[in-house]
């Protein structure tokens, strides 16, 4: 029997990134309630260490999990990186990273080519080598070439996506991987937002952005778990740790349209 | 009579820059023991609210005072701006912020000049107009061009010093202050590392580094209050927030010489 589960949908970043997921599960699950929660008083969380991510990361998903989600999307690629095996060991609801959906996809794609896949991500991410385990995981006779590139999120919290300075940036990271692979995994929420410069410059790279494949996933685990929302409910709120102010002013690089301002919470 | 007084002085930064500050300390004053802390897990604070700067500091300085120290010296120009007057109007302990110290310098130097003071800093730091209201409070003659490079932080913490990247981004930031002003304060404990750049490109600028003269201020005060160190007893220990190993990475950019490993603390 079909059940209507009126629950909301828990995504959690570290600042404002994660909105690039909310975007694509909004557009494949429009009737969906979300909760969108940005730890933005303690972000960014890409030079942090693990221990520390685990522990801010437990404290925003406790957040969530009071709020009664359905399911906590972890968008932030470091804290999938790093906590996510951590969060499923201790929690019962369904948690879902960033991480598998982008290396299945590319993994995939490379598969038809050279089999050389790129991966960039923040230095704690590229730390890991998550991402560097899970590609070979799965057929190892691929090839990974990962860059740890800090200077692109303060790059495009600046509203900076194209033009010299990033190009030259783009430059300074990406030239050792530059027709070295036929795929690139953009590790890190923000880096979408600077695809057109990243494309330009390696060419011929499919890029994957987890953001669209973590939507396909999340909606595949809603239907495999019977709490599927059917019925038009629809309703997004946003929640932060600093003061909403230079959160909405960020988030209107990541979404066009209007949305409800952030209350601020304490975890 | 004169009174030795042992114990430390306590160095407060959000993160790795208030090591400018230390290193002047120690410069100007050998006999000191000095407890430095770096609140790395929660850091940068410079894109922070207000409600947000003033919780953390509060808890950092809690920290050093625990530790028995004589006086606090607030080296992050973020938390000088937007907590010092909260911290001086709750704690006893002598609080230095970095602000005061910069401001009369630049103010002596510009006197001579056209009168014309830049400052740069970060987001929240050139908000909260501290700088040009304090300026202005000490000769109102004095135009203040301020400006906030959000870039400059990452940059440093990159160890990108020189070369066309961090020229382009100078000149992004600096073009609408270049021939405008005769002093510039470098608003940010990163931006003295930046100072070779940002010379070349103002040129016969005077730069006011708030360092050394935040150092000299610290011994003024050690003076009036009578608790100065004379005998040679000093030790350095470092505590933050988060694991010390990327402190370290990045505190190699701004000490030369070696130092104590940091101890991990929760605040």
């Amino acid at each position: 029997m079909m059940r209507i589960d009126y629950r909301p949908i828990g995504i959690f970043d570290s600042g404002v990134g994660g909105l690039t997921v909310l975007k694509e599960v909004e557009k494949i699950l429009p009737y969906e309630n979300i909760i969108y929660f940005g730890d933005t008083a303690r972000v960014p969380y890409g030079g942090k260490s693990k221990s520390t991510i685990i522990r801010f990361t437990t404290e925003s998903v406790l957040f969530l999990l009071k709020k009664k989600v359905k399911l906590v999307v972890i968008a932030c690629n470091t804290s999938s990186s790093l906590a996510l095996d951590y969060l499923k060991s201790i929690f019962t609801v369904p948690i879902l990273g960033v991480i598998d959906p982008a290396v299945k996809k590319a993994v995939a794609v490379s598969k038809k080519k050279e089999k050389k896949i790129g991966v960039i991500g923040t230095k704690s991410t590229v730390a890991s080598r998550l991402y560097q385990k899970k590609i070979t995981l799965l057929d190892k006779a691929i090839k990974v070439y990962a860059k740890a590139c800090p200077l692109f999120v303060p790059l495009v919290e600046e509203g900076l996506l194209k033009g010299d300075i990033v190009n030259k940036i783009v430059h300074l990271y990406l030239k050792d991987l530059k027709g070295k692979i036929d795929t690139l995994v953009l590790g890190c929420t923000h880096y979408p937002l600077l695809k057109d410069s990243i494309g330009k410059y390696l060419r011929n790279v499919y890029m994957v952005d987890s953001a669209s494949e973590v939507a396909k996933k999340v909606k595949e685990i809603l239907i495999e778990n019977n709490i599927f929302n059917k019925k038009k409910t629809n309703f997004k709120r946003f929640y932060v740790t600093d003061e909403p102010k230079e959160f909405m002013k960020i988030a209107r690089i990541f979404l066009n349209n209007n949305f409800e301002k952030p209350k601020l919470i304490n975890v």
